[in-house]
């Protein structure tokens, strides 16, 4: 039989549908749906991911994957074509690993694993989350076994959201920002940190949605393909092509939270809206990888939205919204917005210690999942990484072990991607920088799109054409390495702290 | 084989859970889609809807048709079973009668039809619409051939919009209303009208969605199960259950639009609302009819929100939001919002001229439908009609034949659920006023909930358990008559006009 790939990519758009109907009704559950309406939503979502999941499985799409991948016929396919069959080649095989009714009652485990998570966290008290924790690490485990892995069994988790990346390419990053970065944040600790209690105020809600589209329009975010909307948990969603929405939250005393969670999720936006139109609706058709994305929200909410550079040209604008800051200087308000402090939460660690809250669920993580550790003694070992990696100590264990929701939901080997976010941004800056000889004088005078079409180019329209491995070598030349992002934090926190 | 009803629901229900995503869809995609969404979010909604369309003409469908059709098996099913078999068994057969490529070449046409007809009113030409509403003319014939009917072609139109009503039933209401209502707005037309210019003004867009969420609530809409949002052409859907929602639009000069607007999708958002559980995503879990659900939000928007009593209760809010009413006194209010004016215009008639735009409609179309008229004929007898029914002439087809979306859209044989609409809900309105006897006193006191209650009973509740017909039946113990809607009208505005 004689297949050809207009069918296999009519095949893949169909899926796509799907998934866009998928993306929209959880946009919709996250932003809009009134109360009563979300338990019969979920089973909408319920029906439509099985339908998805059931064509991804298919007959059809084992006849897809077995005529695409015969020698003859990949090697004559084109650059896109082949990247796409590889894609959808390596999902259907991850998915076809896994007996259906294991995926089926590890995701009722997970559902269940939440709501127990969520009641632990409010009580503080791991022996209640600790038992399902078991199960589902002992799921992942099996689940490990049955994808596969050359050197180490977190390889087949990390391998989803960070194809190609193995657990010893996370671990060289890691040696290398104990090596460089925890020193060089003692030393932060030890100097005058900058005043920003200027920080502090009362900002109304619809000024700061004012500002957040300011900014947005300011990075070239496309609001004719796109809007924006508050909600709990910010996130970005590409619902389908010319449909790209942003959310955030506003708190009314601190402008930080939406101004720079908008231009987090607008980077993300940035990449979804700038992948090619001939992707569309393909496996490519999305990021290179978790960490490749959050490159770009990070490139956006600190490369440039924490930098002199972008302040000079944009303080104006907040200053007009807020004139509570026509006396505050530019500079007092850019050291302000990079004050570094260790804190023992995740989500509130500032550009310096972030990454290594990443590196304590890493290295629990990998210990999880090759058994040298146990889940009882998960509390423990994490109070005393915090206190080696960061200099404090969890009183209790809501603000310890259980604060992120991810393990609850079956998510190991995520934490990385959003290290590995940082490191990319960096490299690839540092790329952009070399490029573009007068970046920074551009960012000042309000060129934020010579920037955006350098990323647009190198990464954002290609989607998921490459790896990232093979992505970071195309844009930069050179393998990643921590050492550009260790640069970056140098330069600029030696100078905002006089060291 | 034997086959459960628990199934035939199961199979119901996963194709609800299909028309639920496009709900959100369509919902979405007339509220909140940025513009460059809106290609690819069709092509979605065109996906589901040949899966929706494909579970509901199944081998699987057949089988449950067959099956729950037997004479035995039927007549051992209750009421409610025997209801869903019904209605699915009819469904089932109409689908059928088409031959499925007829249905694909009709939508395109039905699509391609919207589009020339914009563009012909916008330049008030018939002659463009022309050659495509013949077209659709044709389609309609023989799909009413292929459906069946008794005695009129008619007929098999119209049971799609308004089940177990025939042709005749239609002009008995019409006969009615010709040889009573056109005398009587006449009288009218010679009154002294009302002064309503205190209804021109400024009314800011915050204020006017303060005022529409008051009245919402005054109506007892439960906004932990539905939203309201802002729309170009206002609409109520129901997503799921749970899940209702309403919007509205807002003139700047003019407050009725969104306040009677929202006042009539309240109405068919409460039928919606008051569905019972046990029918939510089964057949029967819908309004009884085009019609009947006309009824239910042309009574909450006139019966109601153009009465006496309601002022006397919700006028102290209106001021409260609109300031500069303090002056006007309530009964002045009142009178002005029931001026009677003869409009070319259909959505823009009052209360006692609506239907004679309907009676225009309809009379039209049965003599097109039945090769009585060709379609070249159509603006002429058009114009005759206009004049002879409102006593004026339209001066273009775009205020004339081209005014109503419905025909490029291939909806012929709907005109005439928007008429029987006002007949049900005044012959309702009557009985509920015998059966709850001090049923303005409450509603002067605000007490809207007593009312909503009896509807619910006996209304909202049944979904589309029975027929409009035997509904009507049921609730008021007669057949439909128009006396009751003329009885209204007389009473209402004799006092209001002094005739």
């Amino acid at each position: 039989m004689l297949m050809e790939m207009k069918d296999f990519y009519d095949y893949a758009r169909e899926i796509s549908k799907l998934r866009s109907a998928m993306s929209l009704i959880a946009w919709d559950m996250r932003t809009k749906i009134p109360p009563k309406g979300v338990k019969d939503r979920s089973e909408v979502v319920g029906k439509l991911s099985r339908m998805a999941f059931e064509m991804a499985t298919s007959p059809k799409a084992a006849e897809f994957v077995e005529y695409f991948n015969r020698p003859k016929i990949h090697d004559s396919l084109n650059e896109v074509d082949r990247r796409n069959v590889d894609l959808m080649t390596k999902y259907y095989r991850r998915q076809k690993s896994i007996p259906a009714d294991k995926i089926e009652k590890f995701s009722i485990l997970c559902s269940k694993g939440e709501s127990i998570w969520q009641e632990a966290r409010r009580e503080s008290n791991f022996a209640k989350f600790q038992p399902i924790l078991e199960e589902i690490v002992e799921y992942l485990k099996e689940f490990a076994e049955l994808y596969g892995y050359e050197e180490n069994r977190y390889d087949a988790l990390l391998d989803e959201y960070e194809p190609s990346t193995t657990t010893k390419d996370v671990k060289n990053v890691i040696d290398g920002l104990k090596k460089d970065l925890v020193p060089f944040m003692q030393k932060i600790y030890k100097a005058k940190a900058p005043d920003d209690r200027i920080l502090n105020g009362n900002f109304d809600k619809s000024s700061q949605e004012k500002l957040s589209v300011e900014v947005l329009k300011a990075m070239t975010y496309d609001f004719e393909g796109g809007r924006l909307d508050e909600t709990a948990h910010p996130f970005t969603i590409g619902i389908g092509p010319g449909d790209v929405r942003i959310t955030t939250k506003y708190d009314p005393r601190d402008l930080r939270p939406s101004f720079f969670g908008t231009m987090h999720e607008g980077g993300h936006a940035l990449y979804e809206q700038g992948i090619a139109e001939e992707h569309q609706g393909t496996m490519v058709g999305m990021g290179a990888s978790m960490g490749i994305h959050e490159s770009q929200s990070r490139t956006w909410e600190n490369m440039i939205g924490r930098s002199r550079a972008f302040w000079n040209f944009f303080y104006p604008t907040l200053v007009k919204i807020f004139p509570q800051y026509k006396d505050v200087s530019v500079e007092d308000f850019y050291k302000a917005i990079n004050v570094v402090k260790p804190s023992l939460i995740r989500i509130e660690a500032d550009e310096v210690t972030y990454n290594l809250h990443i590196v304590i669920r890493f290295e629990v993580e990998e210990a999880l999942i090759n058994d040298r550790v146990k889940v009882a003694d998960l509390p423990e070992l994490w109070n005393s990484k915090v206190k080696e990696y960061l200099g404090i100590e969890p009183s209790n264990d809501a603000e310890g072990v259980l604060q992120d929701v991810h393990w609850s939901g079956g998510q190991m080997g995520y934490f990385p991607s959003y290290m590995l976010g940082n490191i990319y941004a960096a490299q690839f800056f540092a790329t952009a920088k070399k490029e573009i000889p007068n970046l920074e004088a551009l960012i000042s005078s309000g060129d934020l799109k010579t920037f955006r079409e350098w990323q647009r180019e190198k990464i954002h329209r290609h989607g998921a054409l490459y790896d990232p491995k093979d992505l970071v070598m195309k844009v930069t030349g050179q393998p990643l390495t921590h050492k550009y992002f260790m640069d970056y934090i140098t330069e600029k926190f030696s100078e905002i702290y006089g060291i």
